[in-house]
């Protein structure tokens, strides 16, 4: 049976949250360049696969997916979609408000699209939080690798670099073009980075103004980093690393009242 | 290739854009309880099984589905998500405004929610065009049938009657299960109903207080119809008819400059 | 005694709620161009008119016109007032809020706009039933007449239009200059109609961009439909069967607990 | 021919609005309890009464009556209606903004709520001169008549008391019920007063706690000051007083270009 | 020990709320030109020094200072920064809930920056009266002063003249610059004037347009009024006045349970 | 001569923004408990000595301190006043979009708050880089002492811990109360750490749920970490590199035009 709420009617539902012992995973993506290579929906894939890998070994409920993130400094490539962060703390809270009606009270906000949507999903969850009673952990692949990555011999997080190209080469090869793959080596920047476990001092992120992206759109079609590293095999043992930490934080979860 | 946004890479939606002269479909739909016989996602998947068969005859992009709408009355039975329309107007105002940057400015909102979305997407609707200088039209598929649905032999609109029911078991016919429909038939209400076909006097719609709609959960399982009568060739009418019309209006777009 | 409450003092109005059984009438209009012949104010005073009529066979307590509507697409000619329907929702709920404070509980909008105003009152009224646990039905003539306008020879649902014209001639004829009406029949157009009896199929209602209206505005100054065609004695016919239909309606409501 | 914009047709509004050289004033009340003797819309009919005085005297457009104003502590009396004032200034704005599309520029607000409404008025006030690069002034009956209350033997500004009395029998006596006025004389107050010539230290108006407002209606039915010493011909005086002072305003105003 | 809740640990804090029987002040400024010859902080430092004066001669709890007004005419010369008014009043909203959170129910609200921060302060104090069931007291100099400037030769209330220079000279000399201050004498305008005490007619106060701000600016760097006339003599005396009636209402809210 | 906007007349301020080459610092803290050894401003006071500190080594713009954040999670200790996000988001949008209109176009914001008011100033920041077309960085000690911490034999970000301490005793010694310090060492958590260099695998932040918040307020008075290893002297050498970085943040920003 399937775990997606959409999938089910609402009786089987009813059954389903029982069972999860309240918890349910909300999938949070973007639609948004990934370079040349990679779907614009890459980030929601990434969610959407590790929400149905966990979803596989323990009783947990799946929100339908959140296609669209805050994506403001990719709007300088076609078919990107941006929404204002403001609006998307709004409707993930209802999201979750609404589940809490029907006895869900331990979430887990999946995020495939990194940095950018975390701040807003911090807002939300505190809310939700506070005014729910409830409980909401932010999953993000990026911070939940950071002891993976140098393993597989991986670069700095960058965009649609070889992290996420290997990822989506084990889950979504059919979406992901090699060919058309292309290097935009990330060169260290004084003062800056947006990984995580970047060592040196940092200024805290604020995404790129429009002239960077340009810029930025212009060089490598939107890459930052060596997708051209990526391998399938790189990306299995990165998504059983992930998943693996998942399944962890929903049995952790369901063991607490 | 797929017309799907997020399937694509940006060069790819780059080509498509151009190609669909401008005109993009957003296929939005709810989670809400359908009954004992139909997913929750079912309107959702009602939006989504009319853009890609129209995607299949025309040229047009399609934007990833909105999966969320409005649904207070059906918040009664589990599973059921909803966001509140201010939100929602809001989230979709942004959708449009996004993709209008990358040079579509035709817009078809595809609504598998019936009325209670129709609301609020007047409301983005109405400012997309105001503010951005593009064309919105709604597509709803229970308007958009009132001269075949007689025909068909299908009563009323109610909900996750034989109408959606039919266009589910030609669609998705493996997310339904029939043996577990039940009727609610639909009785005549002086100066009241839904039907935007019935020829009697109307008070105008507004979704059912808490009281009503728990009766009606306690009734038939949130069925308002008769399901049992639904089948996969008048589903087919019904689809084939639908998608002849959502065809000619965004044939109709693409010749408008 | 009037039962406006504007005109009676704390105490008359005390009396007055208690034998009103809780009900209350919101008269809600618009201040837009309504052609040549009819004054800007034509909207608010078919609400104001079809409100004290039904107050002289019933107690219920009316409260003060709202002049104001939505009217984006006739702001192309001068007077037109338009107020943004997010604030016109938030207006019309804190009216309804205060007076649920002094025991009202049950509601009738008339709707003097038609269907542009029906979308913004949903909102509303649907948000107040759910938080202050009382009922509100939205009373709009057109949809209300749809039975007897064919009768009475009218033609589709336009603006200015002959129906319109009737019902002022009848109740506020020294507001009306038949003589500067002007015809602009309504041709019939595939897949779509604001008119909520028209039979064949239909795209939802968006109100016009501004291009369409400016065009609109040019051709018969605003008129859309047959006003030459309107007499006194039909809009008495039509005024009446609206107060029978609306007086059924308020003591359907008295009778409710 | 009227001044009141509901009561013309676009063409003659179109004419007004020319000889007016662009001065529209837009007449502000509320809807909240006075006293035993005078009716709930006393405020309204005040900025009524002095718009359509000055329009006897000058060309200028009136815009429809704003029946609701911001009366949160009069709420403890029935018939009473009280919009937030965020929910006040984004519709007044709106009036404005729409009538300074059709070329008028320059408005009087006339305030018959006196201090209370006041508050939200300037901040539409100035939002609308900043942005729309127009001129609005405040008309305040309570502070316009400074000079000449002391001489008709008035009392300080309290609450339907002698001042509003006389200016309501002067001006809608068939509203009035002197038999029912009770007095509930000013006591002077330490520190405090909302009378704006009120010559001692002052602590600045905050609407008072339910508490204060509940004692106050019990004491004198809401009323604050001396009604019972009010006239018509002192209600003459004041008017006329008033009405020379708009006219003048508004005279000025079709100076400036 | 300091009163001001940044310089304290929160065990003293809680010893000094109850010391204080519940009462704070909160200190709001502005951060605005004030002509040649005084800082752009002074209506902040004015708010400021009010409150460390009464907290010398009772126990209050004092917030930090909020540097930040709305100051929209000012911005014509460099370091004024305004903030939207329906911000100010949820910062000060939020402000208030957090510190009655922790026992505190009764506020005097110092406004440092006159008749224009007044207009926010009302609106967020009449919500937080109501909704969070405590009082709240707007103290303002220029109000509180309406007996005592008159004595000391001052002229009516301006913008950094010598009322505001006098007591500036007295509290914080090392900030004025005498030499460059420079007079711009208020001559009487018909029907207008911002000075609360002002005897004739008149029309209430919105913020100058930019034009007007402009040709202010101009004249004499901003100043209206006879800054040269002040002395820190005068200033001690008007200071002194201020601290006597703040002291005196702070006593009297402790008194009140 | 001073850099704080507040002090200076606008005259000086003009000559001050000219020599900044358009750098403005705003620094940001909070008011919130820091255990029972620190007073509450302590994140506002960090803020202000690093943007002092920057100021006498270069020319730049100071704003007035932002003396709020936002604190959900500490308001269970008394003292403690929290901003919703939403609203420092427009607050600090206005200060910046001020400041903007008077020529200034790079800005520091320094965030004393650490991780919790990072998110709404991520937010703020990109707005306005992308509105306004400045540029904005935000400066975080936590983040910017990464590669000195171990050094110095710190332990991971906590609350009031050795860091703060020993920059508070460095610049504030008067302020800090040594013997009250009481340790909280920090346990290693699976999957979850505030501390941005931290090398595990990591869940994302959010402010902890008030049951969570109360434990900890129980436990030692809101410290986590060991404030009794602080010294003025590690204080000294932390404060100078955070001051060096920023100094050629600054420098490196009026480089750029």
């Amino acid at each position: 049976m399937s775990k997606w709420i959409h999938k089910n009617n609402w009786r089987d539902m009813e059954e389903l949250i029982e069972e999860s012992k309240g918890v349910a995973i909300i999938p949070v993506g973007s639609t948004e360049q990934h370079g040349y290579h990679l779907p614009l929906g890459t980030d929601t894939y990434v969610a959407i696969t590790l929400a149905e890998a966990a979803a596989k070994e323990t009783k947990v409920v799946l929100a339908p997916p959140i296609w669209f993130g805050w994506s403001p400094h990719h709007m300088v490539l076609p078919g990107t979609i941006t929404i204002r962060p403001e609006v998307l703390i709004e409707y993930l809270y209802d999201v979750i408000e609404s589940l809490t009606q029907h006895g869900i009270n331990k979430y887990i906000l999946i995020n495939g699209h990194r940095i950018v949507n975390i701040i807003w999903m911090q807002l939300a969850a505190e809310r939700a939080q506070r005014k729910l009673g409830i409980k909401v952990k932010i999953f993000d692949p990026a911070y939940m690798s950071k002891d993976i990555v140098k393993e597989l011999g991986f670069g700095p997080v960058g965009h649609a670099e070889e992290i996420e190209t290997s990822h989506m080469l084990y889950c979504y090869s059919e979406l992901v073009n090699m060919e058309k793959a292309e290097d935009n080596p990330i060169k260290p920047v004084d003062l800056y980075s947006v990984d995580p476990s970047y060592p040196n001092d940092t200024l805290c992120y604020v995404p790129s103004t429009i002239e960077v992206a340009k810029e930025h759109a212009e060089k490598a079609g939107g890459t930052t980093g060596e997708p051209t590293k990526a391998s399938k095999e790189k990306g299995k043992i990165y998504h059983e690393h992930l998943v693996k930490n998942l399944v962890k934080i929903i049995k952790d979860l369901q063991q607490e009242n």
